[in-house]
């Protein structure tokens, strides 16, 4: 029996060091140096290549490492019990990335920083739209409409379901997307990626948001049609975007998206997890998984969250 | 009776505007093109030249175009009721500064568009400080004060008398001032400018302040030693400054300040004065001192604000 850490390209030492501390006396090896692939039990795993599982008999749970369930979903997984972190840090971390950022627009930060490298000094008024349309109403896109609400912005939501809320403005269904997008200031993606919800934010929407509005892609590179965006914004059909997730991550270095000034881009830096926090509910589920019991925090594999 | 608008360096077309609409039936000049000056008697002022108040002797009452009292309070200006602006409005856009500014710096978003520049992908967890000092606890003060409490930071102010609050640990005396500074992850200073205050933004305040600590000017230029503080930066004895106000504004292009990377440079942005919901402000007070009335919003002109 072994936990077997799959996280590519990331440097996962401190991460083993406080696994190790929480299981101590048990086996834990970190891909692609692995002794024994028969022991391997547990998977803990981030983008993990496809090809691995048909070298893990024995698995009998696998945690993601992250909210998202990213590369856990193909037909090649094993079908046994996937969890995910569930880290209230996230939600409150994903809130502050996303009022962050929305106050930043409004205060024209990069604006005035591209100003300043050439030593030009011209005010301006700050953007005035307060109204924030959210595509996602789980743990993560409450928590952001809460924070936003407080901070006397004008909030929607839309989801699958139909739901209510208080003072957040509920929409579903196909026609409800458009009817809050044409609505918005600000669009904002939180939604699992999932074959229903890939290519949401593509041309059909882009045309119905106002054209000063701004699209934050916090939910997964996938949920865009990049090419939709790059017209979108060339054609001024909406003003602006800020992604903290693509497609291909890192962003590839000759990717058109970098010298648009129209684009605000962040490394998926969001929203990170983080190990002190995190660490303590995968060693639970372990050890969960070990003694035959339940995982904390599973996703349903059918819905794909 | 005129009144007579002085705002160097500005077009005030639309102010002249809708102080006639406000006005009906005076007579409004602005200055340099002066019909009569013995026939003004309120002053609408922002940084006038000093020589000014000898050419109108039959000023009964001066208002600021600005929640500051710039340029007012020297011995030129005749001893009559001097009002400033008070719009809730401005504290407000302050209290959204001074919160998004932060959150702005927490988040990286001034790093992370130099690195999209050079289309580099470096992730880095945000910054975690969340202790922020105010200096200066009146209108302005207390408002930015409310608005980080609700976003969980944790703040404390100062000022020239001893204050209670339930929220907010309050600090004053110039002990008091470097304690607080010394337990800030961000300082921001509010304060009125007075001869008291002026300069109070210099190396011995610096020298206390955490190493990783940020400076936040939304007060007057005249408040910070520019020197020391760039000499600060350069030592890293501060880490970062985000500055709105300057000695001369608009800051000179040759000035050092533009091409230092430790400085975010907003051309006195943080809370520009609407002239919608100021105009009535300024009306009514004209017509206060023609009628012989008490101005609104009068400052005290000993303590200078």
């Amino acid at each position: 029996m072994s936990l077997l850490i799959v996280i590519p390209n990331r440097d996962t030492t401190k991460l083993e060091q406080k696994l190790f501390e929480l299981l101590p006396g048990e086996t834990i090896e970190v891909w692609p140096n692995v002794q024994d692939f028969d022991a391997v039990t547990f998977v803990l795993a981030w983008l993990p290549p496809e090809d691995i599982w048909q070298q893990l008999p024995n698995v009998r749970a696998i945690s993601s490492f992250g909210a998202g369930v990213d590369g856990l979903l193909s037909d090649a997984v094993p079908d046994v019990p996937i969890a995910r972190i569930v880290d209230s840090m996230l939600a409150h971390d994903m809130a502050e990335y996303v009022l962050g950022h929305i106050l930043a627009y409004k205060l024209r930060v990069s604006q005035y920083l591209q100003q300043q490298q050439g030593a030009h000094w011209y005010p301006k008024r700050a953007h005035q739209g307060r109204r924030v349309g959210i595509l996602g109403f789980g743990q993560l896109g409450q928590k952001v409409a809460e924070v936003l609400v407080e901070n006397n912005f004008v909030v929607s939501a839309w989801s699958k379901n139909e739901k209510n809320h208080q003072t957040v403005t509920c929409f579903y269904g196909d026609e409800g997307l458009l009817s809050m997008a044409s609505e918005s200031d600000y669009l904002v993606c939180l939604l699992p990626l999932t074959i229903k919800t890939q290519g949401v934010l593509n041309q059909q929407l882009f045309s119905v948001m106002p054209n000063h509005s701004v699209l934050i892609n916090v939910g997964r590179g996938k949920h865009l049609i990049e090419d939709d965006l790059f017209v979108a914004l060339q054609k001024q059909t909406i003003s602006h975007a800020i992604l903290d997730v693509f497609t291909i991550e890192p962003l590839p270095a000759d990717h058109p998206f970098w010298r648009c000034k129209q684009i605000t881009i962040t490394p998926h830096a969001s929203a990170l997890t983080d190990i002190n926090t995190v660490v303590a509910q995968i060693a639970d589920n372990y050890q969960r998984s070990q003694s035959g019991n339940a995982l904390i925090n599973c996703i349903n594999r059918k819905n794909g969250y």
